[in-house]
């Protein structure tokens, strides 16, 4: 990850549009980082859909989920899933929330998905399960208080993944790439366990290869095949987001 | 909504082209708005695929599903679908009828969509089940006759949607981009429930939950996002309808 | 139909680009018309995938299916399917055979595709199964054969559609509009019959319904609608054909 | 297949695109083609995705799977599953591996995929399943070191293709274009096979079917007709590698 602001910015409007682009995000979702310097800040959009986030967008917050400078336009309601998770996980560099459709049946279905190839191997074990319900009752399942924030970072534990019931996932990295191959990597898994039963029943890797294959994506010949391949597909789109020195475009 | 017309028939030629490009109509369905400033009557396009409607093609109708100027174009043959709900409802300020590839195989198997994800809830508890046949005997199933239009008005009853058997679905709304997100939603929460067919049973939300996530897609931050996001994707394929003060293009 | 010859090559083209951009043809699969002064010959491309047909590609045939003119380039294998339903069915005016990937999972399973919904009512209540093994033993399942012709020609009787086991469907018309929206309608009620599936028990429409919605596709409002969004939809992917008038581009 | 190393080079590049636009390939995955004057090399990419690879990109390789001119850029580490195939198998001209979304099910359920359609008939009566575990025990399942990729090639034994467990298959051909058919048909027949599961069970062609249907993809009217339909859609989406002698592009 670049140390520079600048360049971390950038990467992190970067990273909003390759998951919004590659299916893991859509109207909504959100994607953050540490701030490099100061491991009680974090990095997110102001309220927006990750596809159309641009350099501009990205503010600064403190672990309580506060804006360092009070902003006029909308935040996104749930950022207590980032500020609880980057207090409660020192390792944790970047944290993406999502409703990726590959991922919502599981949600639905209440089943676990689990590694059933190489690359899948990226969340883990386990993706343990946190439904809302079970400690806050009825209510509306967005995560916006610091008692629902801090919930779920401990069912997520010491995970990389965790499943929201009805809702989506929340997954986090060791670093922006790290985040987005993750993130990726989850729902082509949950792609291929889900249709897997039409045939029989899903075979999970074995627990070694699953130590083993966790690490493919971090390999550096693997992250940078993967994020080359990722972004050009947004060039081909004309979606890039704007470089970071770039004035706000005005909206129509 | 808008207040002025102009606005107005604007924003209800975009809300057929978003809705075209989200899946949720193709060569078929339609949608309309209930005129600002006369209950009495409603805006709907002349006979033509949503995704080529433009601001020029909106016609004025009662709510007998009359044109107020007689037209030479061809209409739309089920309007009677949106003339007889805003006769039963004074609460719906926008109606939309669709075949959704997603909906139809609930419409197929005669199954309910429920909310079993919270941006699904937008759906409400119960979506009633409606069977041209029962009443009416066999027919071609488009709905054209006021005694069709009226049966289906009653057995939407005071829900937000009525599946209609083997046809598709019709939505409201209490305005325009609550029903546009609406009826998308509506088309995600049933590939969410079909999907997790696959895994094990399809879980609802609670009753509470319904209530309280019902409402997501009102919120201020939600419906502009959403609003801005889709019409993103719209300008991206070049897809946006002509502004309104534009002239007809000539088709060739 | 056009009865100008120019126009109806023209219009053949379209037809082609159509049924492969929307997912009914791709590489393979071919559509022909029966020549409106003659009823003894039928319009059909050289071979050639269907999304690259042009004007100058389409050749007159006779109902043995031998080309007017000797042609150098080489013609698709399979004609005798369109000669020989042409000799057996004088009210067939449109011709096509297909290998879309909604409808191969019947092929394969044997199932039959039944009417699920009101515009599948285009392909009649009953979709007859062929398997090409029962009177010709092994094969390598193309229709080449004048006899495996008019086999198939028999299977498929006075009906509209007939499902190849293992292979795909030849679905029929009264004309190029009609057959353009019969393939469309089957495969999106084959996708809808499917999925139906997951759910529970895919019912069909009853016969009277199925008679009489099956002409929906016929009326005149329908099927300008249709034929309007669809080119509309080649037009925006800039995959229109050439110009009649058009010079033969140079391949490179 | 040419001779001429410079175009074998030129449709090396292009089948990577074409598989990858086709959806075989994606981040991973990756094409080689055997010297044409030299049987103890084959021709590969540096490792970098299959959609963006140009001619310069393509290196020489020994059997044993080592770069002829030492090369400073990463290379894929899994390119002992083609040296390894090239040394056991002299009648392999081209090998693909890949993780197709299509394929990946069955390598998941660790079920077989069987000739369904008549195209699919191209991967031959049996597609041998491959456990890395079985022999290797827990590994990261990449398959880098000669030992396993000779195992791989002792499962593919006199087959077409290779199951890989949790991982996905490699697929072999007498030529370049024969093996993009055979890739491309493999993914189409697995998800007929898949979707037909829905349906009842899936039913494989007879084994004389099989033999004679198996070629199909081999007549010169198929193979060409292919071949330029796939190199139409790359021009079309703007994807078709540069020209064999242009300079490599700067990478930003």
């Amino acid at each position: 990850m670049p140390n520079n602001l600048t360049d971390l910015v950038a990467e992190l409007a970067l990273a909003n549009r390759i998951l919004a682009h590659e299916g893991a995000l859509d109207a909504f979702g959100h994607v953050s980082v540490r701030h490099p310097a100061d491991p009680g800040r974090y990095l997110l959009s102001r309220s927006r859909s990750p596809q159309l986030v641009e350099p501009t967008d990205i503010l600064e917050y403190t672990l309580d989920s506060e804006p360092l400078k009070r902003a006029k336009m909308p935040l996104y309601a749930e950022r207590v899933i980032h500020g609880c998770i980057y207090q409660a996980r020192s390792d944790v560099m970047a944290v993406c929330h999502h409703h990726a459709a590959a991922v919502l049946p599981f949600c639905v279905a209440g089943k676990p998905i689990v590694p059933v190839s190489h690359l899948g191997a990226a969340i883990g074990e386990e993706t343990p399960f946190w439904d809302q319900h079970d400690e806050f009752g009825d209510t509306n399942l967005l995560v916006v208080k610091q008692d629902e924030g801090h919930s779920l970072a401990r069912a997520l534990g010491h995970h990389s993944v965790v499943l929201m019931k009805h809702h989506g996932a929340t997954v986090v990295g060791g670093g922006l790439k790290e985040l987005v191959s993750r993130s990726i990597f989850l729902c082509q898994n949950a792609e291929y366990q889900m249709h897997a039963h039409m045939l029989g029943t899903p075979q999970p890797l074995h627990r070694g290869e699953i130590e083993l294959a966790g690490g493919i994506n971090l390999l550096p010949g693997v992250i940078e095949r993967t994020w080359e391949y990722w972004s050009m597909r947004l060039k081909a789109a004309r979606a890039l987001p704007p470089p970071a020195g770039s004035k706000r475009k005005k909206r129509r």
